[in-house]
């Protein structure tokens, strides 16, 4: 058989965030294609310091634009749509999503002044949208944010199923329950695989469900006697819902705060999927109301500096400020890496002296992904010849591997650039794909390896000195080398200057220096550069980045 | 009364880590002084990128040098000790602990040119020391390096207990376990304040004996097929034990890795702590060894880059590889902050191919911290009139503050900086102190409000440019300005290269810049910068650094 069935993951697969997998079919190297999902992920000061968003590297999609038939979003959490509005021009395929979902993306796309009628929305299965060899339905599973879709792949080769993000949750508050007659339909006609989300897999519990949550967030804000405060992820509209529904039966009116909770909560009720929220205030109106008949629901979950939590633990926000026996709930869980911004906002609500409630006690937040014995039942579910997995670290990957094959079927290890053949009876890897990351850095958008970053990294660690040289239309030197520093220390080990005792050694190799260095910059800079180096290693011992400025008068 | 009885941190009181708490005795800014532990923490990338060493500021302690009596150290972990080496000289008192801790210290010493001797070796209560109006007696408590003590501190206005970092632990494998009847023994007189650990004090369960780990780690390596790695903290020696011994019994040699592990198992020996330890084999003899009779037991539990397990999960490390079928074992918690490097060699180990177990299940670790039930517990026996939490973020000072007024007795939040006079019936804060932290940066000390650090953070968000400019005698620019770039893209949203984008506008504004500003470095400098920075807005949507070099021909 030389048609193919590929799956190629460029983003989500070895990591957790910037979801991006490809799907063709056709002859090799020829195969029409469809992308599911377009997400991007977050940067951090150890890895990316300045870097504003990072994107998957869709050079390999690119170069095959042509080929691309449709891109389907899964749902609108920015791990999965947030590069549609930065990435579509260079794929320009029809965009696919349910209501929902589609709400966001057009305002994706409109912020960056492209056409919002690229967007479809797409009908639920067993409607599907034809899209070259493909035909595609949208099959909704419960997730920690409206309309969350897995995706029937039909394909000549066979049917696959591509779960998304999901949880088995039999009353997740808003939207639909997972419903699994429905997945059993969808995979009757037989899979041949089920690509499935992997984040939860090192889990053993079964998963709750976000109903659980009610009780315990009722009472907890019933007993509260200052102003409450709860933050949680914006996109997630029935915890959203469960708040405002505590504060309501507390008498305390709510009110919305950061801009994320406004936009989530206004395509909510643009596409009918929230339909009974408790009324709430403006933050100009929430000043006028006694601080125990009011709850503040705000963004910055993850201790974001810029968002209304970290803003409120700080000092004032627009105008309400939190005091003495205040209650602050963090009804999240904090993601990896963002420890230290998240007890930052604690310590300082602590010095307010707020109270604080988190998920430490496990009744304030569930998670929104399939846990192991979860993962197992949607497998008894669809029965798919081959488990792909997806959307995790490469642990997780191979954990959900191991536990695919430890229930009888074929699995494969597939991280981003690894084009796998689902066509044949076993699944084969067929190609390597170069992936990696493209950086968005204020306007402008930096490969991961170009090395901007990397200077960037340099420059925090060791300090920049820049040295400064002139020389005459005969390359003597025009007085001595001056150095400026960044960063460092204004005196080393021997408490003189360390600006004087660079130049003082600058000076002193230029002295000695022959004509062929005087006369080639390349050479210049280079001496000069090795010379700072060594001496500051001796001064201050560190080796700092130096650039070599050279004039020359001509 | 005029005597006053002080209790002032210099760190570790609002932040974990960086012990350092002085206590006086005497008439108001005239009292006899000692210390209490001098530790150091650690840099992370976010705050403090290049740093190696954070200490305390003890300017406060330098200027009253001539006051203090004695430094004790309660244990030998590195936030109580670390920082004796590097500060000793700038106070010059007697230090004294108990052998093990003493060896240690005299190390730290040692590798600083300092008198090893200053380090007296101290026995336990009912011995005491004398320093100025206070007596000082070592009172042993269990902890997760051997030897841990608090002090029993009496002074002419009361007895203070000061607990040092501790679990109440009945068997805790290496060194003595607590013994509430000598705890008892010491308070027995009357104990005006109880100054204790706060670093668990959210744990809500009693902690666990280090003895209830042997059996679930012996059957973990006695099932392992592979090689078998351990990673823990070195100076937890009664881990190191439990997991030797759990080699032992499978028959495994153990082969120890890592600088702090040898240095930690060598003090334990010397001084007598450890006489049971299983042999142990060097590496060289270890590549020798069936890798399936054979565990390595390396440090770097917490992510560190350069310790043994990051390098083994990289590739080799003396010799050593690891291999599919493997087990590596974190016997150790991740510290908040550290979760990306832990992750990082997990998903490293994972590529290879080896089997991960972790704290996850609570089999393999247990804390050296109190719980909220052993704080309480401690409070009985002791009976203090006041207790003064430390060691905790402001969080956790905060919560034992409550807890200790929850069962009745006095108690005082104070953070670094914050003197209280305990001299009175009811403890009273009497002054501030100006305190904050000092970094060791390479071999040199900058203090942390310099702006070193800060310019170094600040070029690693937004990129250096660097503009030279050069005058004649006349102050007439001679030809254009011209700029490096460091840590910035190439081109702009005008697609010309930034360099020549910001050339061309610096060139533009020299033209027409009038006589006082060419006239006038800083002024020149200022507007270059600007100009610099509003260009580089536009074609990159960000503000760089700028440094501007001007060079006048004289």
């Amino acid at each position: 058989m030389s048609e193919r069935l590929i799956y190629l993951p460029l983003g989500g697969a070895g990591e957790i965030g910037m979801n991006c997998y490809v799907y063709g079919y056709g002859p090799a190297d020829a195969e029409r294609l469809i992308v599911v999902d377009l997400g991007v992920t977050f940067p951090d000061m150890d890895g990316t310091p300045g870097v504003d968003l990072i994107f998957p590297d869709i050079a390999w999609l690119e170069e095959r634009r042509d080929r691309i038939d449709g891109i389907f979003i899964t749902h609108a959490h920015e791990d999965h749509v947030g590069a549609i509005g930065h990435l579509w021009q260079r794929l320009r395929a029809p965009i696919y999503a349910r209501a929902f979902t589609a709400h966001i993306a057009r305002g994706k796309m409109s912020e960056h002044g492209l056409d919002e009628t690229t967007v479809q929305t797409a009908n639920t299965w067993p409607d599907m949208i034809a899209a070259g060899p493909f035909r595609v339905g949208f099959l909704p599973i419960s997730h920690s944010i409206p309309e969350s879709s897995g995706l029937v792949i039909e394909t000549p080769a066979g049917r696959v199923m591509h779960s998304g993000d999901f949880k088995l949750d039999m009353n997740p508050v808003v939207g639909e329950a997972f419903d699994p007659d429905l997945w059993a339909q969808a995979a009757a006609p037989g899979v041949r695989a089920l690509v499935c989300d992997s984040t939860n897999v090192f889990s053993t519990h079964p998963g709750r469900s976000e109903s659980t949550l009610g009780d315990d967030i009722a009472a907890l804000v019933a007993n509260a006697k200052g102003m409450v405060v709860a933050t949680t992820f914006a996109s997630n509209v029935a915890r959203l819902k469960t708040l405002a529904d505590a504060a309501h039966a507390a008498g305390r009116s709510v009110c919305l705060m950061g801009r994320a909770m406004h936009r989530m909560i206004d395509a909510s009720v643009a596409t009918g999927v929230l339909t009974d929220f408790p009324p709430v205030v403006s933050s100009d109106d929430a000043g006028g109301i006694p601080r125990d008949n009011l709850m503040l629901i705000v963004t910055g979950s993850q201790g974001e500096r810029r968002a209304a939590s970290a803003q409120l633990a700080r000092g004032k926000y627009r105008g309400m400020e939190l005091k003495e026996g205040d209650l602050f709930l963090f009804s999240s869980k904090i993601i990896p890496g963002n420890e230290r911004g998240v007890i930052r906002i604690m310590n300082q609500l602590s010095e307010k002296g707020v109270d604080i409630a988190d998920d430490a006690s496990g009744n304030f937040h569930v998670s929104g992904h399939a846990n192991r014995p979860d993962l197992e039942r949607l497998q008894n579910i669809v029965n798919p010849q081959v488990v792909v997995p997806m959307h995790g670290e490469h642990r997780h990957l191979r954990q959900h591997v191991k536990l695919s094959q430890g229930l009888g079927r074929a699995s494969v290890l597939a991280i981003n650039g690894t084009m796998v053949d689902l066509a044949g009876n076993t699944p084969r890897v067929v190609d390597y794909v170069d992936t990696g990351r493209l950086y968005l850095d204020g306007k402008v958008q930096v490969g991961a390896l170009d090395g901007i970053v990397r200077d960037r990294i340099r420059m925090a660690l060791n300090g920049h000195v820049i040295v400064t040289i002139i020389l005459d239309e005969k390359d003597e030197p025009l007085g001595d080398p001056w150095c400026d520093l960044m960063g460092l220390p204004e005196t080393g080990v021997s408490n003189a200057s360390l600006v004087e005792v660079l130049e003082a050694d600058l000076g002193q190799y230029l002295g000695r220096a022959g004509d062929k260095i005087l006369a080639d910059d390349g050479k210049l800079e280079e001496a000069l550069r090795r010379v700072a180096r060594n001496t500051a290693l001796a001064e201050i011992g560190k080796k700092p980045e130096v650039s070599v400025v050279v004039s020359r008068m001509v």
